[in-house]
């Protein structure tokens, strides 16, 4: 049986898919190779989590869908270019990323390296080219907060402290910095972002939303991190059990398995308590709340 | 004897460098290495020629010098981010830059792709921080001209179809075509994003000042070909020579030298023209395209 949220999250999947499409340099546009790149990295495969929590957040925020798209697109863009970037041989050296080669593979490197470096700037291009909040300055201020999660304080920065910390053993809050660098900044961006599309909620309530965005980003890494020890390299369309095979600090291998599923149940508790003042309108970040704990790939 | 230009271009160089070493993160926060890496790859060296036209820019337009500052160490982060991904072994494989061995010999080649990154999230940040226009929808503007200079159908994209025409024999409006994205747009973005801090131009004038800019972009372009086929590496500061090496198609592999310095000055003369229509106020745009054009190294 299919479920409402399951229709929601089809169609919102479908309408960033879509929007991707047109938003991306078309592949006969010159330079013609990396525009086909940029596209193959970015189009038809993932589980687009960042933009499903910025709809949700949009709703919360009786924000316009049209604007959430278009933030919701920047922030996929972001984590498109952190995706390729990741995988070439210099970082991870991985072949597989959603169940295709990878972009330096399926091309080469230089050109996966520009991929990743015009996915950036295309990101911030697409936040000045609509009109995306209510005042210019509000959109300044969404497209600060994009420019910080991705940044050196942000996920480039968490990026540089998993290179620092592979072979190393890490106590569980040195692994927690890592990942609200690495993976929780950008998570924290597409909330807010697609909050901040609307109008309707006040300063405490933007600070409740943020806190919940601290929670589950935590949790989608946690899971990450199970996922990667316990899934197949089919089910994952990436290479499972490659932090393992590189040594790398995780979850899983400071908690393990077990302790590790009730650490993500709890993160899933704190991050609905931070959405107790908001009433039906957080019904589908709630709902991509258990979407992200009970994910399998 | 030092002119009233040089005083002029140093203050504006000491300016710059003292306010890129306050904006840059600082080199005892977390992630440090990444931190010291980003300052290594800005500080302390380069021309800061995009930073000059911006200043030159600013004063035609009146505009208010801290604005400006902020407006050009952004344009200098984004093309120091590119330096220091050239240089990577995957792209021109340096190892020499501004007198210095490359970020990714003197650190390491993940540190150096993460820089790269870090520094154009930074340059977008930053046009977010400060007010630099006179309205918040004219800094948007600002920043998207700035993100399509620096993307796929700008600078990224120069660097693609420099990959792409490596050992190819080019004609020359194919050459221009390369150089007008690779180099030009973002020197085009400077002299713009100058200009816009003030608000003393009106759209007529914003278009010759445009035009200026590029033919200032190509000028500098057939300059620096004419200088890597006959300076040394000594003066350069970067490895010369190296077009030849790479077998890239330049302004002298196309024209021959003494043909190349020709069209350097009908493009020097071609932008004092599109400057025409401006009073003493364009003063030091004309004396950065005698410097652009007379430069040494």
């Amino acid at each position: 049986m299919i479920t409402d949220f399951q229709n929601w999250a089809k169609s919102r999947q479908v309408c960033i898919e879509t929007s991707l499409q047109t938003l991306l340099p078309a592949a006969n546009v010159a330079p013609e190779r990396l525009h086909k790149a940029m596209r193959y990295a970015v189009l038809g495969g993932g589980k687009r989590v960042r933009p499903l929590l910025a709809f949700a957040a949009g709703e919360l925020s009786e924000a316009n869908e049209g604007r959430v798209t278009i933030a919701a697109a920047a922030v996929e863009l972001i984590h498109a270019y952190s995706l390729v970037h990741d995988d070439l041989p210099c970082m991870d050296d991985d072949v597989l990323r959603r169940g295709k080669p990878t972009c330096h593979v399926e091309y080469d490197e230089p050109t996966a390296l520009l991929v990743g470096d015009s996915l950036q700037s295309l990101a911030f291009q697409l936040l000045t080219e609509y009109r995306l909040a209510d005042t210019a300055q509000v959109q300044l201020e969404m497209i600060k907060q994009l420019a910080q999660a991705a940044g050196s304080r942000g996920m480039a920065g968490g990026q540089a402290i998993d290179l620092a910390n592979v072979g190393k053993i890490l106590s569980l809050p040195e692994l927690e910095f890592m990942h609200i660098h690495k993976t929780g900044a950008l998570i924290r961006a597409a909330v807010m972002l697609g909050a901040r599309c609307g109008s309707s909620l006040n300063d405490a309530q933007l600070e409740n939303l943020d806190h919940f965005a601290k929670h589950i980003g935590l949790a989608f890494q946690v899971v990450d991190d199970v996922l990667d020890a316990e899934a197949t390299t089919a089910i994952l369309g990436k290479t499972a059990g490659k932090d393992a095979e590189h040594n790398k600090p995780t979850y899983v291998t400071i908690l393990g398995v077990s302790r590790a599923r009730e650490l993500a149940e709890e993160l899933r508790r704190d991050a609905y308590q931070a959405l107790e003042g908001f009433d039906s309108a957080a019904k589908r970040l709630r709902q991509v709340t258990d979407f992200i704990i009970q994910r399998e790939f």
